[in-house]
C-alpha cells in the first residue's frame, strides 16, 4: 500500500467566483522521512468541507487564507505509518489536519486516536466529527429548539444539516429540511425521518416552504445564505433564534465590491466574527423594570447621569417636532409641553 | 387651565418616505365626560418618539399599525381631572398611553402614579422611562459590556444613546458615541462623558469612527441602521453583541421593494420580531465535544441517527469533487478515499 512517492494538491490560484480545475495543481515529492519525536502518517480519508472555499480567498475570515503554493487545508483520517512518539504505533488511525496530501509529518501532539471498533473511522470526518459537532454546538448552545417549536435546516442532506434535524427530533420540535432535488428531500423525510423536506429547485420554494411552517420559524440553521435566507426571513417567529455556521450560496458569490452594501455582507460578517445580533423590546425584559428605576434614578439623582430635554410648546407643534426628530432636528429626548 | 374644548391630532394619510404636514390632521371636539369608573386626564407633557413613524405605515410590525383616522399614539405625563377610580384624586400625575391629544378618558388600569418630589416628572418619558429603559435593558441583558471593552452608540445625545454611553462608562467600558453635528458631539463627550464623540454628518466619518475604536467595537446599540451600520459593521470585534432596537434612519426609507433583499430588510425583521442572530465556530463550544461524542455516539450506535457518506477515490479526483460539493452535486458527507 506504501506509496512510492507523495502527492499533494496545492492551491495554484485565487478562484474567481467558482473554483476551477486551473485553481489547484497536482505536486509529486519522495516521501518525507520523520525527524526524531516526529510520525509519518498516510492519509486514508480525506474529508471536503465547504469552509475550504474560504481559505482560498485572500481575505481576512475566522482563519488564515492560504497562499498560493500552499497545500489545500483538510481533516483526514490517517494511519501511522513511521512512529517515533511513545504513544502512537504503526497501523493506528488518527484524526489529523494533514491537508489535501497523501503522506504528512506531524509531532503528535494535535492527533486524536481513533477507535474504529465503535463506529466507522469515516464517522470521525462527518456525524461524529467537526460537521456533526457544529450541528450539534449550533442547534445546542445557540438554536435551543423546544417541544412542539419548528426548527429549519438547509443543506439537510449533508452532514451538518442531517444532524441538525435529527437532533430537532430528538429533542421534540418539528424538522423541516431544504434540499436541491427531489432525491435528496426524499432521504431527508424518508431517511433521516425529517417532518417535511422543501427542494429549494422548485419554483414555488418560497411557497412550498411557507407551507411546511404553519406555525412560522422558530430555530434556522443557517450555513447556506442567499436566497435560501430570503425565504426564510418572512417566516421566522419572534424570538427566534438563527445559528450562522456557514453560507455556502455565498461562498463563491460576494464579490469585494458588494461587501458593504448587502445583506450577504452582513450575513458574512455574522458568521466570520461570531456576531450576536439581537433584536429586542424593551416590554421583553418588563420584569426588571423597578430595578431599572432604583439603579438609573439613584445614579441620576446622584449626579451620575445627566440628561436632556428638548422642549416643544404646543400639542399644535407635535407633527412639525415628530419630523424633525426623525431628521435629528432635536437634542435631547423630544417633549411636547401640551398644558 | 382647562380648555374649552379638546384637540386631538389624528393619522390623515399614510406617509410615502418622510411624513409631511399633510400626512396629520388636527381634530376639535368638546371634552369627553368620564363614565362610572372612569378618569378623565389632561395630557401635560406628551412624548414623541420614532417608533410612531413605524405605527403609520400599514405594514405589520410589533405593533398594529394606526389607521386612517386614528389619534397618533403616544405616551404622556398627565394629570387627573376628574376621578371616578379610588386610587387616584384630581391633581395626581400619571404617565398614560393618551396618544397625541388634550384628553383622555382611562379606567385607570394602565396607568402609573409619579412621583414629581423625587425627580422631574417629564424624566418618566425620558431617562426614566421606556427610551431610558430600552437603553438599560439592552445594554444591561444583550450588549453586557465588559470592563476595558468598547461601546459605540448612535444617536448618542438622544434619550436612548446618552444613557447607553453612560451606563456603559459605569461599568468600566469605553463608551463612543455617534451623533449628527459639531454642537451634539461635544455635548456627547463633554457634558455626558463619553470617550469620544464621532460627527456622523463628516465627509471622513467611517475614517473618524475606526480612529475613535483602536480596538474595534464589542458592543454596537442599534437604534439607527442604514449607513452608520455600514461603516460600524467592520470595526466589530470577534464575538461582539449588537443589540438593535431601533432604525431610525430606514424608517422612511425602505420601501417594500427593498425588502427582500437589502440588509435594511434583514436588520428589519431582526428589530420587529427580536430575532437573534448568532455566528459561531464549533471551536467556542470546543469543551463540549466529549459531551457530544458521547451523546451522538450513543445515539448513532443505537440507530437514533443515520448519516450517509459520498466517497470518491483518488486524492487527484479531490478538487473535482469539491467543486461538485460548492453546487450541491453531492449527497451525504463528501469524502475522499486516498489510500
Amino acid at each position: 500500500m506504501t506509496e512510492e512517492i507523495a502527492t499533494k494538491i496545492v492551491l495554484a490560484a485565487r478562484p474567481k467566483g467558482k473554483p476551477t480545475e486551473a485553481d489547484f495543481r497536482i505536486e509529486r515529492t519522495p516521501i518525507p522521512q520523520p525527524g526524531t519525536h516526529e510520525l509519518l502518517l498516510r492519509t486514508r480519508y480525506l474529508s471536503l468541507d465547504p469552509y475550504m472555499r474560504g481559505r482560498m480567498d485572500d481575505r481576512k475570515s475566522y482563519a488564515t487564507p492560504l497562499q498560493i503554493g500552499d497545500v489545500m487545508t483538510g481533516e483526514s483520517v490517517a494511519e501511522v505509518v513511521i512512529s517515533h512518539v511513545p504513544a502512537l504505533a504503526p497501523g493506528d488511525l488518527v484524526l489529523a489536519e494533514t491537508g489535501w496530501q497523501t503522506h504528512y509529518l506531524s509531532d503528535g501532539k494535535a492527533l486524536r486516536k481513533l477507535d474504529h471498533r465503535a463506529t466507522p473511522v469515516t464517522t470521525a470526518l462527518g456525524v461524529l466529527g467537526m460537521p456533526g459537532f457544529t450541528a450539534y454546538s449550533g442547534l445546542r448552545f445557540i438554536g435551543q429548539p423546544k417541544p412542539g417549536e419548528t426548527v429549519v435546516v438547509a443543506a439537510a442532506s449533508g452532514p451538518v444539516g442531517s444532524l441538525v434535524g435529527q437532533l430537532a427530533k430528538l429533542s421534540g420540535a418539528r424538522a423541516i429540511g431544504i434540499a436541491g432535488g427531489a432525491d435528496k428531500c426524499k432521504y431527508v423525510k424518508g431517511v433521516l425521518g425529517f417532518d417535511e423536506a422543501v427542494n429549494h429547485k422548485s419554483a414555488s420554494f418560497s411557497e412550498e416552504l411557507a407551507l411546511a411552517c404553519p406555525s412560522g420559524i422558530d430555530v434556522y440553521f443557517e450555513n447556506v445564505g442567499g436566497i435560501i435566507w430570503q425565504a426564510v426571513l418572512p417566516l421566522l417567529n419572534k424570538f427566534a433564534r438563527v445559528p450562522v455556521c456557514g453560507l455556502i450560496a455565498q461562498y463563491n458569490g460576494v464579490s469585494n465590491d458588494d461587501r458593504n452594501n448587502t445583506v450577504a455582507a452582513t450575513m458574512r460578517e455574522v458568521l466570520t466574527r461570531s456576531l450576536t445580533l439581537r433584536g429586542f423590546l424593551n416590554s421583553e425584559f418588563l420584569k426588571y423594570y423597578p430595578d431599572f428605576l432604583t439603579e438609573v434614578g439613584d445614579a441620576l439623582r446622584a449626579g451620575k447621569i445627566k440628561y436632556r430635554e428638548d422642549v416643544v410648546d404646543g400639542i399644535e407643534n407635535a407633527p412639525e417636532a415628530f419630523m424633525g426628530m426623525l431628521e435629528g432636528r432635536n437634542h435631547g429626548k423630544l417633549i411636547i409641553k401640551v398644558s
